[in-house]
């Protein structure tokens, strides 16, 4: 639109997400420049090792139909000390039913904990014609309970290296905006769209 | 092949898998009439609430590749109480995050439990080039800790309703493959693959 807002398609199934990066991408300038969709179109999604090949598969699987610029978002919580990186890609079905519950009785009494946030998106940026990454990641530990009010998904447990001792669900909403996996993710690709303007 | 065997590609990237199905094949007169080959091609695997979808998304991606029938074969382990389902289509993944240990830490010291094994064929039958499924199940308890040598995947903690003393691994390979949910579907397979020959 020439003149005016460029649209920009979030592709998403979930609403918190779409709330969270459309607060992130409101309080950016960005907003002047780019007019934030949400899309339900329902992309492809592989099982794989790591999210990276998840939102790429995605992204491919949908750009051809809207044919504008477009994005997902794959985030991901890794145990990875003691549980190997579970849940991992696969952290919507494992929250949905064994939850936070199940993730502390697998930890049990161990205590050294380890423990990432990821996020990865992946931009079908129309006017090169191309897809970008913007990773994100924030490490931490995990609480020996659930804590919290704030947050969704596997927010009560995680202890951000950060704010060691308070949980991603009792950090106000503005600071995990500032410091999440998703966040980072999001600068990377807001820099991204501010320099290619 | 006129006069000769027909092919039948078994495609997967388990070959505990195809060791299995080739015994079930061998040990019925199919193999009189169709050879059956093992296939590494790599199908798309999606992630989706129930086996059915990923077996049928798996074959579709595939089938235009060898032009000949051929037969993916996906099984989950559902823990129905009291994890919900957990670890259902994802159960390899599951396994070699967290194990067998893992499920039997979730379970803890609950005493009533409810478990089924489900196997999902999705065959291309080139014939009359059309998709046809094929499901077994085996329903059961999960035992109190690991037992047993034969078997892999989550089977050292599985007691089949038939076999209630014993889990999967204790059973012998030869009557596992009689009731096992694998065995089952692939007898339905061998039916059809009978009343089409």
């Amino acid at each position: 639109m020439k003149g005016g807002k460029k649209y920009i398609h979030f592709i998403t199934g979930n609403i918190h997400k779409f709330n969270e990066v459309s607060e992130i991408f409101n309080k950016s300038n960005l907003n002047q420049k780019y007019k934030l969709f949400h899309s339900n179109l329902e992309p492809i999604e592989i099982q794989a090792d790591n999210l990276r090949d998840v939102a790429v598969f995605k992204i491919k699987s949908v750009k051809n139909k809207l044919n504008e610029s477009c994005f997902v978002e794959d985030a991901g919580f890794f145990v990875d000390e003691p549980l190997n990186g579970f849940p991992g890609v696969y952290s919507a079905y494992v929250h949905k039913t064994i939850g936070n519950e199940g993730i502390l009785k697998l930890i049990g009494e161990e205590s050294k904990t380890c423990a990432h946030f990821e996020s990865v998106i992946a931009l079908y940026f129309k006017p090169i014609n191309e897809i970008k990454i913007f990773k994100g990641e924030v490490s931490g530990k995990i609480a020996k309970k659930m804590r919290g009010n704030h947050g969704f998904g596997f927010d009560p447990i995680f202890l951000p290296d950060t704010f060691p001792d308070k949980t991603f669900s009792e950090i106000s909403i503005e600071i995990k905006n500032k410091i999440s996996h998703r966040s980072q993710a999001f600068n990377k690709l807001e820099d991204f769209l501010k320099q290619n303007l």
